[in-house]
């Protein structure tokens, strides 16, 4: 039984729309490529397609830290000044409170107020419901639909847990890491991993009291740094510190991140990690494919007889294994 | 160009060997396994297929620890417990020398000098060169193998890496993990992931000076694994100590580890766990005919056309995952 198309925008609409920034439509077009409507799929990898040509030109952040490092407020913050010079940000955000209440869109509203209120701004809270901290298997192709709307810089939110950052660290340009200026086993409590993934590092909360943690926070993330064999680019991960009390360090990152650009532009290597990254992702496609297909009804019934055999030692796993893909080739077949 | 065939042995001399205990035939048999010859393979099948019935009589113990930790002179000095009651006892040993040096069973036999010299016990260092530190994908049928020729223990060392842990904990019935009795944050040292999936602990070197650092450690071990939610079977974890001067942990951890088989046999989760883990390899023996699928040379050529095709954002990876699954379909019938 086919529910209702998810959308009436007709495709020259949805182009027109996107083309022109129109948030709406950007949203609309996103929640297509989020359906599990096979034709909603299509239709998304169509009007993507389309777009391909309008996209690559923002710079894709990734942004991580532990709850209550003060990520919406830092996101808050660097929004606001991106805007203030001209620039349209897009924000894919995760919302905390989402992943328990199955998502409503009031979180992040709530989150960044004065974000959600800035027509430069587009805030789209990732689907709820999903696994590895939030990040959607769409993340990838909701950054291309962005970047054809025109927003200049892409911010992408995850919640530190570890595997959700591995895959935002292979879809964006930047990964800053928020620490926080407290004791100097923060860093500890960040998997070691993330760390070494960060192109920057920002110490959050760096004023008053903290001044003398911030030290040592910057001591162990710096050495942390130093630990790590530097990127094959030449660019050594800075760290930096960060007062919203004291209006510093905004300014600081964004500077941190341009000049990133700048030196990676230059040697060509910014465009070798997109490459990388795009190779990847076909990679990852391909794997997702056979995910897909161990769920189809018509082999999930037939891996259960194998599982039958493989108990009752009348078969080898090997050998049922062998079964299978034989049976997946007639399945494949008939499609 | 086919090799000459890796053995001389009949089918029927490879089971009547196995099945009465001869080690040169056990040895043989487990390198037809290891073969990368695909009828070497196909005939190794065969021969566990028909060599089925005899297995699954021992008890299959992974022993880990970081390097240092001493367990070569445990796994010597337990193998030679074992022994003198009366059971055959197989190592399936990491030789760290081997790793390096792609792999003399030298360094075994100097690790372990008295257990190579036992002839109720076989060691086999794991093929070198694998990654997952040294824990091989044919380890499984290793065992099966040891099984039909009747050893009654199968100790499975591995390196305290991570990864091989959890290969590892995937086919034995009891985790062991070997700790040192040195500063408290031997636990940190060693992943969380792994202590969380021990069935018991033994802090090793706990004598002399060790003596205060040990009730230190054990205090460390038991925390960590308070934290942890029991086991569905109940069987709660325990912590013991051992001191090879003072002859003291080594018969404790083997009745620690019969009282595991009592408490867990008499539940039926003893089977339970083993099922759940022949369920698994079957899992992963279609995972793995996958990974062997791309990497055939005809689809490997496939897929970097569709690499280049992304590449100049002529097409989308999603689209060409699609075709890609084509060419395999096409690829698969002509098989």
């Amino acid at each position: 039984m086919q529910t209702a198309p998810s959308t009436n925008l007709s495709d020259p609409e949805f182009v027109k729309g996107i083309l022109a920034g129109d948030r709406a439509v950007l949203s609309k077009v996103i929640t297509l490529a989020e359906s599990t409507r096979e034709d909603d799929l299509r239709r998304a990898e169509g009007l993507l397609k389309t777009l391909l040509p309008h996209t690559g030109k923002s710079v894709r952040i990734g942004i991580t830290g532990v709850p209550g490092v003060g990520k919406s407020t830092f996101i808050e913050q660097f929004g606001g000044l991106l805007t203030k010079s001209g620039k349209r940000v897009a924000v894919l955000a995760i919302d905390p409170s989402s992943q328990k209440s199955k998502g409503s869109i009031l979180g992040d509203k709530t989150r960044m107020e004065h974000l959600s209120r800035n027509p430069h701004v587009f805030i789209r809270p990732t689907p709820t419901g999903l696994a590895l901290g939030g990040v959607s298997y769409h993340t990838r192709e909701t950054i291309l639909f962005c970047e054809a709307a025109g927003f200049d810089v892409i911010l992408i939110e995850t919640v530190g847990v570890g595997q959700s950052e591995t895959i935002v660290r292979g879809m964006v340009d930047f990964f800053l890491l928020l620490l926080l200026a407290g004791a100097g086993d923060e860093l500890q409590g960040m998997k070691k991993g993330i760390v070494e993934m960060a192109d920057g590092i920002v110490i959050n909360k760096a004023d008053g009291e903290n001044l003398k943690a911030t030290n040592q926070a910057r001591a162990d993330a710096l050495s942390a740094l130093h630990l790590q064999a530097a990127s094959s680019s030449g660019w050594i991960p800075r760290v930096l510190t960060m007062s919203a009390i004291e209006n510093r360090g905004i300014e600081e990152t964004w500077h941190m991140i341009e000049e990133f650009q700048r030196h990676t532009s230059s040697s060509g290597y910014f465009q070798h990690y997109r490459n990388e990254q795009k190779k990847k992702w076909l990679d990852e496609s391909i794997d997702q494919k056979f995910r897909e297909l161990l769920h189809a009804p018509a082999l999930r019934k037939q891996k259960e007889k194998l599982m039958e055999e493989v108990m009752n030692d009348s078969m080898l796993p090997a050998e049922a294994a062998n079964e299978f893909w034989k049976q997946l080739t007639i399945f494949l077949r008939g499609k």
